[in-house]
């Protein structure tokens, strides 16, 4: 950063950094969550065909309303909570899209938060919530979640009726580390408080099996809203598109508050053209949960802790010093993430070949310092701090 | 909206209406200031063949900084100050970019305003920058332009100095009423505040001969910003881009409160092969300064006062009722704004052929209503409240 402090800066900012994960020009990239699989050549194809006619009209402005846009993700939806044999009743008046789901949230955070307005979240998760949160004027509050991360329905109704925030936030699976949470854990945040309860599910489609969504809890819960994205099983982090699903009531408030014509004509129609393309783009989801097990019980065994994950990442634990091993990783070419949780480190299901190289790396550090772990196991397996969930 | 009165809506939200024109099917759109012309051939084939390497890498984050599009948009600046006959040094740290000039302005709001902070405005204006303001929890303030919507440095400076605000708006050419102001009225206010001076010039290329922007103040004032984009003479609403200029340090502000990732990989893509066609693009702004001079005489002569326009838009007053007004041009098929001051309405200048239809409804109206005009004129041809300015 510059010379800001001779600028008239809002004083919450003063002092702040950007938010982002570090950009390294790096062969294997595991730090980010994306999808490591290029998008396949039927759905180019189709990309390529259906933004064609969309070139010349640029002139005018796009659909403000994303009609086909929210058809389509209807459609999608419908497919999400037929798999998981779940009766959904959706229509196009009860989604919401945006430049990504950070812009989903934003807005619902900007609709029901702002000055003088409390959110609650459970951390760790994920580090955009208390920044938009702020962003917004209102005040953030926290939840340490247990040592193992995960969260039951007692704490969370006790919490949430302790705190009584305007907004709470649930991450599932929740990103940095993995874990999911029951659909009671839902209710039990909505039934304790008046406020807005936003269900994170931007990870979804890694759950194996699938795990019924949030969206099942929406009927006669207009409070409720769940937000998911492009971004990850899709595949298209690059395009920038969340969405959001809520009873219409509440999804009419949104747009009070976001920018008109928030989303371009050539993002309404690759993100449609990319729905369409549905089965296959998720296709490549069941090869990165095979990643993601093997990184699981390969850094077990070689005596990590390993957190549970319903996700495309693994939080793994039992670090001497987290900075060092991202250091480590980094000289032999694999970029993780530090996610500033004390001994843990997180990084993501990359492709058959990259997690091999990180794995490689892994084994090559441990042979070279056995110190990056905290505590040495006596054994050579302990196995019991291997997931089991989903492996096949 | 349906209702929302159950939901725990933030409290200045309550009762309010989604900002926007209303979206109606009709021959003839002369209502949201768009470039008529659609984009050229030339550009749509560069598009095409620009975008198609990058659909399959559309799995992964786009860059953050948007490095390709800062030096475009340097490059596209430097022939505008050139052309204008300014020497003006940018570099791309003093770029900003955003999904709109709309989200570009409210990120400048956000980490400049907030609550417990003023912004200023000088009315009317442009309907986003208020909606903007308060969207931040700022508190807007507004000065009422004088009756012929001009002006002038010592009102400025007067009325900046009253009021101290957090930030200063400016828009020139000004949205709806299009008129230009000059540098010293910029002066006026970046030296009787503290705050940030914005000033919006979204119609900047409209104004001929070319003026000077207001980048050309950057030099040694920090804390002032000129905003841009490109739906309006580049023809590229859909696509949605704007973009700011500032010093290093105001732009480095900007990305502690964007959301990351904000700008597609597409939308980067996009916006730069239309940056390279910058000349081409904007080839058709002649074109439309003949429709705007054309529509400015026509209403001049058949009785409706008309200000003086530097964008592509005209608005025209003597009207008894806008309303009225309005609705019998869409029963002809046309579409325009009454954009709420009274006795006027907005229209921009179209196509040769829509430019035409707009002044065949006029016409054929005020041969069957002559009562649509408040004041009838004793002589047929009042050619004092005519515009001369740039026309041919």
């Amino acid at each position: 950063m510059g010379n800001i402090d001779s600028l008239p800066v809002r004083s919450d900012l003063v002092g702040l950094k950007p938010y982002g994960a570090p950009h390294l020009n790096v062969p294997v990239q595991l730090n980010v969550n994306e999808n490591a699989y290029p998008l396949p050549d039927v759905v180019v194809e189709s990309m390529r065909a259906a933004v064609d006619d969309h070139f010349a009209g640029l002139n005018r402005y796009p659909d403000r309303e994303f009609t086909a846009l929210r058809e389509h993700l209807v459609t999608y939806l419908d497919g999400v909570n037929e798999r998981a044999g779940d009766s959904v009743d959706l229509d196009p008046s009860m989604i919401w899209a945006a430049n990504g789901s950070n812009e989903v949230l934003s807005h619902i955070v900007q609709a029901f938060g702002g000055p003088g307005r409390t959110v609650l979240g459970f951390t760790p998760s994920y580090s955009m919530h208390p920044l938009i949160t702020t962003g917004t004027g209102a005040e953030w509050q926290h939840v340490e979640r247990k040592d193992d991360f995960t969260l039951d329905a007692e704490t969370v109704a006790a919490e949430v009726a302790r705190a009584n925030p305007d907004i709470v936030f649930l991450c599932t699976p929740n990103n940095p580390t993995g874990t999911s949470i029951g659909l009671d854990v839902i209710e039990a945040a909505y039934d304790n408080c008046a406020g807005i309860v936003i269900v994170d599910e931007a990870y979804a489609e890694f759950s194996r099996p699938a795990k019924s969504s949030a969206m099942t809890l929406l009927e006669g819960r207009p409070r409720l809203v769940v937000s998911r994205t492009m971004s990850k099983a899709f595949a298209c982090a690059g395009l920038r598109l969340g969405y959001a699903i809520a009873a219409p009531e509440l999804i009419d408030v949104l747009s009070l508050v976001r920018l008109p014509y928030h989303l371009s004509e050539v993002t309404q129609v690759l993100a449609c053209t990319a729905l369409e393309h549905a089965e296959l783009l998720l296709g490549n989801v069941d090869r990165l949960i095979d990643s993601r097990n093997r990184i699981s019980s390969h850094l077990a065994e070689a005596g990590f802790t390993v957190h549970d994950s319903d996700s495309n990442f693994v939080l793994f634990g039992n670090i001497a010093s987290p900075a060092e091993l991202w250091q480590k990783l980094l000289d032999r070419g694999v970029l993780i993430r530090d996610i500033g949780i004390t001994g843990h480190a997180r990084v993501n299901a990359g492709t058959e070949a990259e997690t091999e190289a990180f794995l490689t790396a892994i084994d090559d550090i441990l042979a070279e310092s056995p110190d990056v772990l905290a505590d040495r196991p006596q054994s050579p397996t302990p196995s019991s701090a291997a997931p089991t969930k989903g492996t096949p």
